[in-house]
């Protein structure tokens, strides 16, 4: 299953996406939130190719070629390799927004019972917390920041639909939940979008926690 | 307590197996799921004979030497060393399912918990989670998958009945609990096997949070 | 955004403090207390000057040149980096305290929740806790130990004048929450400022603890 | 404060068991279990002394100068360190029971929040578990163990006097807690002590996530 550039991308720059996502996925795995070979990391190559995991690997032992080259439709290119169901999920941020160029999608145990716990509600309200200003854009505590949680389905379609409703009406937080399962979330480049994802699973355990004391 | 090896086992597949079985385990107590010397890792060698942990090792620290083998009944062979009262509870699977080549069997805080939180039910029920598509033949969150819990005993025979008896009825999901005791889990091979054991543990930590908050 | 030193700071001087800082960061970001780049660390170069982190580095792989100079204001010397907002709050230790050396600022899950939970009392109370006796100048658990929590504000100096007002009134307990944040702990030098935050990290999710157990 | 040898002291005798002893602080500080440089950890050297932690140093970065003799009353010998002030806890259990040779003293957040709960009963039981086995002598799940809880002081006689009324009851279960503090456990040797510590560890947490779960 080895990956067959195409003649727009060059192996310098294949090699580095691919190894930032090695490095970015050895990283989270350690934490704990890619718990039985789930999740998923991409990275923009340009505007027609990403960069993206292999779809059922550890992701605490990935390498190079375990990086594979998708288009904007979420189709392999140069690769006899199967790209994970949720691709499209990645290339329809890099479709939508030109300016970001890293998805990353994690599997936490605070994540999925966030989701559970929100679904009713089909979003998560953070405020109050100083940590709010780790998010692009956002500078004080003093505001509300909402996270929506879309039901789960097999169905890929589906879900694309309802996250572009969602950021066609205008209030993109960078991140959102699917029900049972985990959280997307994207940025420039890996420091921002690293900075997201750690921001957002540190205030939906302090929001569990809070309500776990009956707060 | 040398490990003289049948002469239908070659060096070195006794020694990939070892192997395999000391990495898995030291991944395994790194996690935190095998305190105090339990848990007991195995895999099958072929029809008559699988590959053991010896017990009372700290699973954190095994080397080649700290494997045993044993045949289908669970009886030491070519070795004086004492195989664990639960060594039955592996062999089971092997004899029952010639596809499966791989048992582990940890001791987690949330399987044993779990185990005593749904012991009067007799199974957890999983139900919505995006990761029972990790346990083989799983392919939707939208399913409810059973996972039994045994009442715990120190007569290994009545467990094995047990277990018989639920496997006979058809609903095997590669795993059970034993009340105030771990999980069971297998599966073709140590990478399935893996994969199972650590969505069981995420979906019981999951199911224990939604019960802790309430939902 | 090299650091150029004063004339009245050694290159050795610098380089140890800046050294024991960047440990010390290492350590609290593996313990997980400084997620998406929050909090900031300190020690003080003379009566004048102090070292401190460069805003919105990752903690967990700072570097000698992560490290620059201020004066006790709080304004950057000899660097064209970017103080945190919050310089002020660790010169303000330095300004009132010349026995103390040390200020760490970290923003663990049990600070931020515990500051929310206890946000409408302004104190947090710690009685009975053998480890109260790892804060300077305690020597029984048989006492009562008070953390104020003070409303957040992206103004420092309305933050500054909460904390001299407390620090006025005569009970300084080494360290201070700010609500939805942190905490703020400081020391004569940087094994008794660990200790301090070590300690009150621990007693704070000790009390959490006890109030999820409804005790 | 070097350590000088007594005569009935080889230093090959010394240098193994210091050197067990750093290796051991070292794995127990890396679970979390000794914040703020507290809990103390011992081994008998013969019938007249011990080698105990000297007080007051972080547990994870001990070397073997951290370690130094106490006879059994708890006195230094040989060296101007100061023992902890527990150590006549350490010292009890080795006058008491000339078969025992390890005794390790922790202090983490599940010990010190249980001994809280607890401490009104006196008295922790544990019923049901698997790993009572894990503690010498037990040899089923279906049994009651009994670890008691002390009030705390600062008065080591009076902590003193009330271990030996317990232990002359003749209830010995190798451990007891004290409020608002840590555990005491012993052993005959280390790989038996620290099996006691973590079956302790993680029952007392198991008890506790019962507790928050309403069971």
């Amino acid at each position: 299953m080895s990956q067959v550039l195409p003649a727009t991308i060059s192996p310098t720059l294949f090699a580095e996406r691919a190894d930032a996502i090695v490095t970015a996925a050895a990283e989270l795995a350690a934490f704990g939130w890619t718990p039985a070979t789930s999740s998923n990391f991409s990275m923009r190559l340009d505007n027609e190719l990403a960069a993206i995991t292999i779809s059922g690997r550890d992701k605490g032992k990935l390498a190079r070629d375990d990086i594979m080259i998708v288009d904007m439709d979420g189709k392999a290119v140069g690769t006899a390799a199967r790209p994970s169901a949720e691709t499209e999920l990645h290339t329809q941020i890099y479709r939508r927004y030109p300016a970001m160029n890293v998805v990353l999608h994690t599997h936490s145990r605070t994540q999925s019972v966030a989701s559970r716990l929100f679904s009713k509600d089909g979003v998560i309200r953070l405020e109050g917390w100083e940590l709010q200003k780790a998010i692009a854009g956002q500078t004080t505590h003093d505001a509300t920041l909402e996270v929506p949680v879309f039901p789960n389905t097999q169905h890929m379609p589906e879900l694309v639909a309802r996250v572009d409703a969602w950021l066609d009406a205008g209030k993109p937080l960078y991140a959102y939940l699917i029900d049972g399962h985990g959280i997307y979330t994207w940025g420039r480049d890996m420091p921002e979008t690293r900075r997201h994802l750690e921001a957002l699973e540190f205030l939906l355990g302090c929001e569990l926690d809070l309500k776990r004391l009956g707060a």
